[in-house]
């Protein structure tokens, strides 16, 4: 049996992982078994970090020879862009990054990965976003962070949605300022005419919830995406299913992003599927 | 087989241990397999720091709701002392601290362990400081820790030599004045008259070191301690033990200080022949 965790020397470099509380972390138990198995020598670390603490944490730990960098949570998500020297348009659209780096010459690095796990897994189920017209619902962090993601892959036509109109109006708008060409706009939670529908919200964690859009005219031709990922088939996906779209359960985005972390943290990669292999949590 | 790192999850403590480089370390080698043995959900995380990164990191680790606190080493046990609002007449003593962590009031509390290794350890072996006559031979960090320890244990004499005399000087001068009952004093590294004879110097680690004193006035009598840890016996332990006398090797200091930190940082105890037994170094 391979060890969860690789054994701790003097050469293991560590990952701090950020946020408050940290009781809910799943990361270290995806990360740390695949450092383990892989031969690795990196852990990640909890790191329970008030919000008055969190400047001075960031530019305390990041700089330290053996920090590989920091995923970053709640409540930081967004306090931590005022901290970043070098951005990544995808954390600028959402207004929001989930991992920092220290840079050669002491910059700090942000971007964020929720979009690219989306991303990465649709393409992986043969859907390639280039060209295609995609309705994401729900302007929060990860919707936006999944628009731009989309915006960054190619889509040619983007639709948002918010029950907040305000928020989905002002994420069209960073759209279209850091992606000039797209078509981004604020739209209605209709399915008809999108290749793409994203469930950014989340309805369907609870039993009672209502559906995050009208599914009565989806169509079989549409992709349907979901981030709820405290069970493996919500009713929305569920539906999708039955009506014969191609789907992707929220518990992708989280493993398929994991690769993108490890690229920009500068570690050895492998597969979603890998790392599912090794993880020790299978839902959220 | 039981790992030899705890799982680190959510709820994962951690200690820092600080110090630059960071390779020789050996204590996340001895902490986390016991904290897997004993299923104690903490973990020693390696910290590379430079001198200019110290403060900063101490201002922001400590604090963190889930750190426990910090192990000090080079180049930061002296520095360390100027961040600590309460200290230890033995780190007092010694002018240099090995361990550090947040009060309730969020005061910095630093103390210094080393001494208390060497002390216990001898205790374990029948023979108690207290009213004895004491020599340290060496007057640097872990000398001074052994001889303030050595005070604090209740030693009636205690000698101290140095070939730089006026830090044996110094150090009998702090002695006096942080133990007011106490006749400490520079002394000849001479054994006669002393029933504990400490070599707290480095000599012993090459092959063509001289011996740290004459040994030639060894008593049957007189207990040695050695603090050089790179084999077993030492060309000093060699000859006490041909004399007869009873002795303490390096290693037994490093195992015994465990339990006097496991208990600076609040955490459930064990002996230092369990920590052996489970830890993944035997010689340093």
């Amino acid at each position: 049996m391979k060890p969860l965790t690789p054994l701790i020397d003097g050469n293991t470099h560590f990952i701090a992982h950020i946020g408050f509380p940290t009781h809910s972390f799943k990361a270290p138990l995806i990360y740390n078994p695949y450092f383990a198995d892989a031969g690795i020598n990196v852990v990640v670390v909890p790191m329970a970090c008030e919000p008055a603490q969190f400047e001075g944490l960031i530019r305390a730990v990041l700089p330290l020879p053996n920090c590989k960098g920091a995923l970053i949570t709640m409540p930081h998500k967004v306090t931590a862009m005022g901290l970043a020297s070098q951005i990544s348009p995808v954390a600028r659209v959402a207004g929001a990054c989930n991992a920092m780096r220290c840079g050669d010459n002491g910059e700090v690095i942000a971007d964020m990965f929720d979009g690219a796990g989306f991303v990465l897994g649709v393409k992986g189920k043969g859907f390639d976003p280039a060209g295609k017209r995609a309705l994401v619902i729900g302007s929060g962090g990860v919707g936006s962070a999944i628009a731009a993601s989309l915006a960054d892959a190619g889509v040619s036509d983007l639709g948002v949605f918010d029950v907040n109109a305000p928020a989905a109006a002002a994420l069209a708008e960073r759209l279209k300022r850091h992606y000039p060409g797209l078509s981004a706009h604020p739209s209605a939670p209709d399915p008809r005419g999108f290749d793409l529908v994203v469930n950014a919200t989340p309805l369907g964690m609870r039993a009672d919830d209502p559906l995050p859009f009208d599914t009565h005219h989806l169509a079989a031709s549409t992709f349907v995406g979901e981030v709820v990922m405290s069970q493996e088939e919500t009713p929305l996906l569920a539906i999708a299913r039955a009506k014969g779209c191609a789907v992707q359960v929220g518990v992708d985005m989280l493993f398929e992003q994991i690769p993108a972390y490890l690229a920009f943290f500068g570690l050895p990669n492998t597969t979603a599927s890998h790392l599912r292999q090794v993880a020790q949590i299978k839902y959220i």
